[in-house]
């Protein structure tokens, strides 16, 4: 399987780099994924009794073996919850939207949740940074997490080089079964890649069978997370039964989009990213400058009406400032028949947006304090 | 720098596979090392005030920066040895070669010694060993380390797995600088070989590094060990001012000869190799089979004289357990007149071997008592 290619299909997606505008239905076909469908969407809703936003509206869309995670929870069998996150900078929006989901998740089935941060990852794949840089990163997205409020009997938040000595005999038993030829055609690693990153792919392995380990029987583990990191699972599923061990079953969501409507929302391109920490007056200028499906002018708006299928303004609030349906397409449906011109909506995602921030901002202030409720690490005692 | 190649040579010398008849002169040069010439022998024994068998003999016979290491060490600067193992098996009395070096070397300079167990390496690089095997062997080698009478207060073996929080960022540090063309042009890599061996070398690379992190300023360190280890240290060195530390120095050893005549003794060849744990009929039985220079009969080699210099047994005598040069040199030429048979000459050897190992034996016993006088591990309070 090669990594998907921009020269020939106008858009790169890896682990490290997503650019262009992805085609979702051809990275499914690309990356040899199964759709999310509505038979699956249905037996969600019928084993927890209710869906999320996300699903519905296809964010999270695509998955490997989902159907047999929820097989298992049927008979009583329970999953654990992994997913993470790489910390090269400020956690921006984009970034809490599969975590909203995995607390769902949490919510609903009532399990464990590892979360991981990769400062060695980030630290091996981008030149000019340092470890205690990528380790402080860390350290400030570990406060996001608290913030959105998991519940801390069941999260474990962990930062590689803070825990490797739980990862690294994991990631050895992955690392001996990969060979350079299967990260050379699964990332396009070539002569040039560093020995760290060519390993790499085996520490984030090492969470899938954590579970198993602490539980001392096999757990199946369950992973939401964005779909530029299937590669990495793919890896580790095709080792994961020749070291005894289950694989890991995917969720995977569609990428955050800009607010200039090019691409990824990006955190190194803070003018149009959304931070944790942004002010209202951040938040406001930002979502100002926003790309819309707006016409040149009021006049010509209200006559014509706008196109809210490019807006990045609608397009934020789709993917996660709006969780009711009816409001999205109302706003929609309005902009479409030129009732409602673009200041006015940006304001009302701007007042959605200033609201989940204003308490988010008030809980990750506190989480600091809370560390050692959430924080495994090597060297003290973890999971009581 | 491509490794060495048995193909054009006759011999192959890589960490992972010896054999053949080695030239260590030629190593010299397609390693690119420094003979341990005269003057930098009478140096040594200029700053010590005595010498060693094993440098007299030019057993350690090559090295990087020796040189360098006493210029620091005449002007007030102390060093760090440091030496490793990698545990595939129990320990045969090769193994102790440059051990029994490495003791004299702390005990003249006054040093504190590094000693790395690589369970992980032996983990990755040989297909059917498991990480409990390599670990096991790893306790076995360090009671034969302890049994030496290492100094415990300047001494601290550590088991990789049970050491890596101290020594993944190091690593990490090292595998971001190196990548796979400079592993695959030292080691002879391709597109087959694990993940976790290409990125190995940067594990054996961190603790080069070590005593620089623990003193908090640049300590030159220099490691006794076998010319084939040269390799993961030639690529440490490459990288290590570009991270901020010293090159480490080398001291090379030739590696101890089987019995049989043919190469390396090898745990892999019981027969022909004398372990620590050996009772006295083991090496009676396995000197008596032993290749020698002996002639067919008795008759004949009391007329013609044997030839010292194919003899294992001379050879075990020269390499490790005969340190006065008068008697070794006796011996050849009593060999050479046909004033000795072989069974009195084998005799001679099984007494020495005997009677350091019944003192190593009853040392050995006692040592597990003494683990943790001298194993560091993450999570301990170790460097008191």
């Amino acid at each position: 399987m090669q990594e998907n290619d921009r020269s020939e299909e106008g858009f790169t997606v890896t682990p490290w780099e997503v650019e262009g505008n992805i085609d979702y239905q051809k990275l499914i076909e690309d990356f040899g994924t199964d759709s999310l469908d509505d038979e699956l969407l249905e037996r969600i809703e019928e084993v927890v009794g209710e869906t999320h936003f996300m699903l519905r509206r296809s964010i999270f869309y695509s998955h490997r073996d989902f159907d047999w995670i929820l097989d298992n929870y049927e008979e009583g069998q329970k999953f654990a919850l992994y997913t993470g996150r790489g910390p090269s900078g400020h956690t921006h929006v984009g970034h809490l939207m599969p975590w909203i989901f995995a607390k769902w998740m949490q919510d609903q089935f009532g399990v464990d949740l590892y979360f991981q941060l990769t400062d060695d990852e980030k630290f091996l794949f981008n030149f000019d940074s340092t470890l205690d840089d990528t380790h402080s990163y860390a350290l400030e997205n570990a406060k996001d997490i608290i913030a959105l409020g998991f519940d801390p009997e069941k999260t474990h938040i962990f930062i590689d080089t803070d825990f490797i000595h739980e990862l690294y005999p994991l990631a050895l038993k992955v690392g001996k079964r990969l060979n350079f030829s299967n990260v050379k055609a699964v990332f396009g690693f070539d002569n040039s890649t560093n020995v760290g990153s060519i390993f790499y792919t085996a520490i984030q392995s090492a969470p899938c069978f954590l579970p198993s380990e602490l539980e001392g029987e096999k757990v199946p583990v369950l992973i939401p997370c964005g779909i530029d990191q299937d590669p990495h699972f793919r890896l580790t599923r095709d080792v994961a039964e020749t070291i005894g061990y289950l694989k890991p079953a995917l969720l995977h969501n569609k990428l955050a989009p800009s607010l200039d409507g090019t691409g990824k929302m990006s955190a190194s391109q803070p003018k149009t990213t959304i931070f944790t920490t942004d002010k209202p007056e951040d938040v406001d200028e930002k979502i100002n400058e926003a790309f819309t499906g707006g016409r040149i002018s009021a006049s010509e708006q209200r006559e014509k009406g706008g196109d809210p299928d490019i807006c990045s303004v609608q397009n934020y609030r789709y993917y996660i400032f709006e969780s009711d349906d009816e409001k999205v397409e109302d706003i929609a449906d309005r902009c479409r028949a030129g009732d409602i011109l673009c200041g006015p909506c940006k304001q009302l995602l701007k007042d959605n947006i200033n609201k989940f921030l204003s308490k988010h901002q008030r809980k990750r202030e506190k989480a600091e304090d809370r560390f050692n409720e959430f924080l495994v690490k090597d060297c003290e005692e973890n999971f009581k």
